[in-house]
């Protein structure tokens, strides 16, 4: 197993995916496949509506496998038995004070921990209800297009587990176990970069704050570890002692 | 319509979606609302073996006006008729000489393009073969578990469509109209970086290749675009000036 798929294997192992009262068992097959393309194998059934069903071992083609080993849960309580991690996907806007992800940035805050971690997806028609959101502790959103944002449930499973499985890659990609910049230590290194840039007359004194946001937008699209931002600081501390020594003499 | 919805919109124009010779009538209906949902529209049909088909109609759902308006041809170079960008998806490691980029990456060259671009679906069961690969630019690559990759077409057409969907956000959200970095001049930067480095005495005369790496790494996840190229060349020119002024002295 090389490093790769060994990411992949750790983060399905503690990783489920869970479908409360699903109507059509057609999404239930379609769902196991599109897990196991991505590795994922954890499903839980909360109360489906029909189940087992002909329809969703038609769907499931060759993951019958994830389907026969499918938790069937009465509630979602016991379907998140000690889950840390708690998301809830939602198409709707929702009032609730939860941190909203879209797809790619769960995926990669999932890739990033350690956490016993449940994505919850609701029934088709009406999604998740207030009372089951309130179990989770972030929600997830599928960015879609303006016009037509009805995802069939299989596809959005599809679309989280691909993202799930493309956040374990570039997880892996990075030096193992270096954890991410934390908020605060990107601010750190914002401000020095800010510092460097004035020092080197680059900052448009009409517009300083423009060549920032582009800055603060090209390093957030990358997702620093810390070990990567180190590196970062280390390149404007060298700045810094060069020109020290330039005052000096 | 605000900048990013113009952005999807003007990615859906030029770009069309091709299934070629599908088996399974519910899979075109799935490929139309899996489109529908990320905004694309134009969906071009070669040789359906069983079409229309009331399964076509049950699974677009809401998304009955793309397939309505689908396209249907004999040939496959009927569809491809003035595009200068086909892209060919493809399951398999293949033995042609044609770039294989992965699902992410092929989204993100279509989005940076303006040109005439057609994303081209095989058969379920035997994907595209070699005369038809052949009418690709670059083929495309979902990557997938190593233990079952084997992708529902309406759900490789959602993944597809979610990756063109977001490299159009992401397009938008960079400067308006700018080229993404060429190949070249990464690599200009790159050896810029690495003689900046190591007049820092940055780069460890055991292993001098690692922190470049690490580097090389950064930066093409970030996928840095023209403008955020030259802010950072403009960098390491302002510490190379600093230095010269040192030496000078």
């Amino acid at each position: 197993m090389d490093e790769e798929t060994d990411g992949i294997a750790r983060l399905a192992r503690r990783t489920r995916i869970v479908l409360v009262r699903t109507s059509h068992p057609g999404n239930i097959g379609g769902a196991a496949r599109a897990m196991k393309t991505m590795s994922l194998e954890r499903l839980v059934l909360v109360a489906p509506l029909r189940y087992p069903h002909a329809d969703a071992t038609a769907r499931a083609t060759g993951a019958d496998d994830v389907l026969e080993r499918a938790r069937i849960c009465t509630t979602l309580e016991e379907a998140l038995a000690d889950c840390t991690f708690v998301i809830g996907a939602s198409a709707r806007q929702r009032t609730l004070p939860w941190p909203l992800l879209d797809a790619r940035t769960a995926a990669e805050r999932v890739a990033a921990s350690e956490e016993e971690t449940a994505i919850v997806f609701g029934p088709e028609q009406s999604g998740l209800d207030n009372r089951e959101l309130e179990r989770c502790g972030a929600l997830l959103r599928i960015p879609t297009g303006p016009a037509y944002a009805s995802l069939n449930l299989a596809a959005a499973v599809q679309i989280v587990a691909y993202e799930l499985h493309m956040a374990a890659r570039v997880a892996v990609a990075r030096a193992p176990e270096t954890p991410l910049a934390t908020a605060d230590e990107l601010e750190y290194f914002y401000a020095h970069l800010q510092r460097v840039m004035e020092a080197a007359d680059f900052l448009d004194p009409e517009n300083p704050k423009h060549l920032m946001r582009r800055m603060r937008r090209l390093f957030n699209r990358a997702h620093l570890d810390r070990n990567e931002l180190n590196i970062m600081r280390g390149l404007l501390a060298a700045y810094d002692k060069l020109r020290e020594e330039g005052i000096e003499r």
